[in-house]
């Protein structure tokens, strides 16, 4: 570590501050336990004597932002191409696999997605302490490596960047990885095919991958999900701010079980308890009231259920919205419609290369829509299912093999995996749904579905107290729990409808991913409280 | 209700399914009940023969949604000027306040912050018993009124429409108030200085304002505010988005009770226990660890914290960000101050109006900020306190009342009401804080003001588990307890530092108001857990 002196710990004769002795000696105590520190990782130094890469090689000192570093331009791994053949660069990526072969080393470094090859070969200025140092790094260990950029004559097998590799001079770790690791990025990363038997035989499961999710994360399939998600978040909010709605945030601690009272967590809340919110519908339908007019959040909700399935969690991003209208819910339920058409038109244009990345490890058919969104009632629904066989009563909700099977005949039918179900029957909504004035068995209501799977569910509100009250009782509601709900409507309320919609479901089925813990970054379930 | 047939409530011959003799009964004995309900609104309307104005004002039967509606299309009230005089249009907004006097009825309509006078004279076409029914409505209902924009001679006062005035053709009530408001929207936004003594007696306490929140929150400046805070929360994302961060979300009910133990919910979590998270620190550094470079997440975050103060809440809004660096946490920590200017940026070339509505009501110097944006090192700080007669230890943390005195001696000195406070002492942060290489007793940490109230709360973390291990337990927290934490670090994380930003907090401040209750929709304190 002589010419290019990178990073130094503690102490040094050029810090700001007069240090006192005592405080001299804390940080000397301090430096000497971080130079244990890196003699202690993974990778150790040997000493050899006349090494002619002596200073161009190690373990850095742990990054703690001292005073003096390097004047430094690093370059991304995803800008590694021909143009740059050459050019002496800085990189820092991680270690992604490394194969030492006697006097050379072939690294592939990795930065999210993006991999290019890095070699170490001994020559009149690379030691073969340094290539040995090379060979010996722990797999996702975090590296500096300075190199220059060198065009190939055949593409580099295996790594995103195939025009160039890196021919090494300088190689720094910045951050040790453990050598055993829970799972490979390369097993986790492998296209799940059923018909690969390799595949099959390695592939990681999902509690395994849960267990390491900052592991499992780095592959990018994952890295593209994540992506996704933040773009279905932000195409929801944009298309809503652009048609003039308010973004809100609701509280999650409830004083009552409002929403019925079943599958509700209890908070312990100072000398009283309290309950964590199910959704944000009765703050929502308050902005309403409060002359908000159309409004919408992004927060978690939360359900105790004891549902360990492959679409259930206790704890998701609910993306909600509510709409006064003028004279009919449709103003609303086809403005959602159009909403969630948007999202997907914004996920085709501005994420396929993330999409395709996903595509790569799982699969899928790509998933299609009409614009605008197919709407059908209830009733054609089960007319539908009828023929094929499946009878659901009138004022019966639909399963979810059901609702499997309505979506694989509308897709035959009208090839779209997005469409309206409008018109559900009263009996199975909740409370404050607003009755069918023209068909007393059924309601103002609607679910939409991705691929045969329910990911929204909306409906007109009831926004008359009185009618409120009468339909709280019948549904058996304690009315003093939802008192101060009631009230929201008394002093005036315009008539309005929403929805609310399951980010990781979207996410989930847009993706056509077969379980929601793939889209949930730390999912939460009745079994999985960590990481 | 002849010419212009508005709404009809259920079972119309014209229904479109057949419904069954069962069905036509129940649907009667709910149209029924509608009547009734209609008939017990605050508004009786009596029969007076001959009326002229008959079917031309009344009491909409509720809003259902049937299928016969009138296509007709609204009016705002914002767009109501002279540009439309002679105009015939139809408004839905809400009764602000009613003066009959004889043969002439005064309303004020409001929607939103906007308000148009609107006249009920009697006439050939308009009958003395519909400008009795106008004067007898209850403020705040909403009503569907018909009438000719009119230009005025003079300015109507106390209008924001003050060159029209509507001349009422049809009044008809959508949605009934209650006639005895628990509190009027007028008392509620009345400028609040201190030396209008009048203004003094009738202001609204805020336990009322809260306990009747929907009320409270139809005045101009909460709009206002509502709209600034979805200002903030989109400007955020907005500057983030384009560097390159990607939005996360992350679970908010947690194993254990990562930061220390203190002042954390409890959740009854199935058969077990679990806790509510107090920042989305842990994961968004998870997160750091899993690649994703730089991150961000908006949700709620809660603090068991029995304060009763002006700026704390039992849950609130956390704007948190997280981000990897090459060598200095400055890398991030002048990232922050300027996404921080860029908002205050944002608020003021695009939130004026709102900003001023804010203003009318509590008038408030307006905020000043530097660019880039003004930093002090803590030490100096003390300096430039005990200057001013206040010592505070070289390891002690800066007390409320010492942070506002800086504020105030930092505005005096630089004209900035936004700083940041650079490398706070390391005993007063959290276990995870990077200590400072280059002077023990400090730490690579930092706060950030606004008018010398903490909005930001940030600073390198550390990355290497065993320094993170030793800090930890010099903290004296149970290792066992954080141990996913820890582990997240031993497959390699770069450097890494970041923030969370109080939503309310920075709402309330740049607005100059002086409760954080006045910035969350519905708050949360020890006290209140309703609405």
């Amino acid at each position: 570590m002589v010419e290019d002196k990178p990073i130094e710990v503690a102490a040094s004769g050029d810090s700001v501050k007069k240090p006192s002795k005592k405080d001299l000696k804390k940080a000397e105590k301090e430096s000497k336990k971080a130079e244990k520190r890196a003699s202690n990782a993974a990778v150790k130094l040997e000493v050899v004597e006349d090494d002619v890469s002596a200073g161009k090689y190690g373990v850095l000192p742990l990054i703690r932002s001292t005073s003096n570093f390097p004047q430094r331009a690093f370059t991304n791994v995803k800008d590694l191409n021909k143009r740059l053949a050459g050019k002496n660069v800085w990189v820092r990526a991680r270690l992604h696999t490394v194969r030492g072969r006697g006097k050379q080393c072939f690294v592939v470094l990795r930065q999210k997605e993006f991999t290019v090859q890095a070699i170490i070969n001994v020559s009149n200025t690379v030691s073969k302490a340094m290539v040995k140092f090379a060979s010996s790094i722990s797999k996702e260990s975090i590296l500096d490596v300075e190199a220059t950029v060198t065009e190939v004559p055949s593409a580099v097998a295996g790594c995103s960047q195939q025009d160039v590799e890196l021919v090494t001079s300088q190689l720094w770790i910045v951050s040790s990885s453990l050598p055993q690791l829970p799972l490979l990025i390369e097993d986790a990363s492998r296209p799940e095919k059923n018909d690969d038997a390799e595949s099959l035989s390695i592939r990681v499961n999902q509690d395994t991958r849960l267990d390491n999710r900052i592991l499992d994360l780095r592959t990018p399939a994952n890295q593209a999900i994540f992506r996704i998600e933040a773009g279905v978040c932000r195409l929801f909010r944009e298309i809503l701010t652009e048609h003039g709605f308010t973004e809100i945030h609701t509280p999650k601690i409830i004083s009552a079980a409002s929403e019925g009272g079943a599958n509700v967590f209890t908070v312990s809340y100072f000398k009283g308890n309290a309950y964590l919110a199910q959704s944000p519908q009765l703050y929502k339908q308050m902005a309403i009231a409060a002359d908000f007019e159309k409004v919408f959040t992004v927060g978690a909700v939360f359900r105790a259920e004891d549902s360990n399935t492959h679409r259930h969690l206790t704890e998701f991003t609910g993306l909600d919205l509510e709409m006064a209208f003028k004279y009919h819910y449709h103003e609303v339920m086809l403005f959602i419609g159009n909403v969630l058409t948007g999202i997907f038109k914004g996920l085709r244009d501005q994420f396929a290369t993330e999409i395709g990345m996903v595509g790569q490890q799982y699969g899928m058919e790509p998933f299609t829509f009409l614009e605008p969104p197919l709407v059908l009632k209830y009733a054609e629904g089960r007319a539908m299912l009828a023929e094929a066989g499946v009878e659901i009563g009138p004022e019966e909700d639909l399963n979810t093999p059901a609702e499997k099977l309505l979506g694989r005949i509308v897709k035959a039918k009208y090839d779209t995996d997005f469409y309206i179900l409008d018109k559900y029957p009263l009996a199975v909504r909740p409370f404050y749904t607003m009755p069918d004035p023209e068909d007393p068995i059924t309601s103002n209501s609607y679910d939409m579905f991705m691929r045969g799977e329910e990911i929204l569910s909306g409906a007109q509100r009831i926004h008359d107290p009185e009618l409120l009250t009468e339909r709280a009782k019948h549904h058996g509601i304690d009315l003093s729990k939802i008192a101060s709900y009631i009230d929201s409507f008394k002093y005036g309320c315009p008539p309005h409808a929403g929805g609310g919609i399951g980010l990781e479901r979207v996410v989930m089925l847009y993706l056509g991913l077969d379980n929601i813990r793939k889209t949930a970054m730390f999912p939460r379930d009745p079994k999985r409280l960590t990481p």
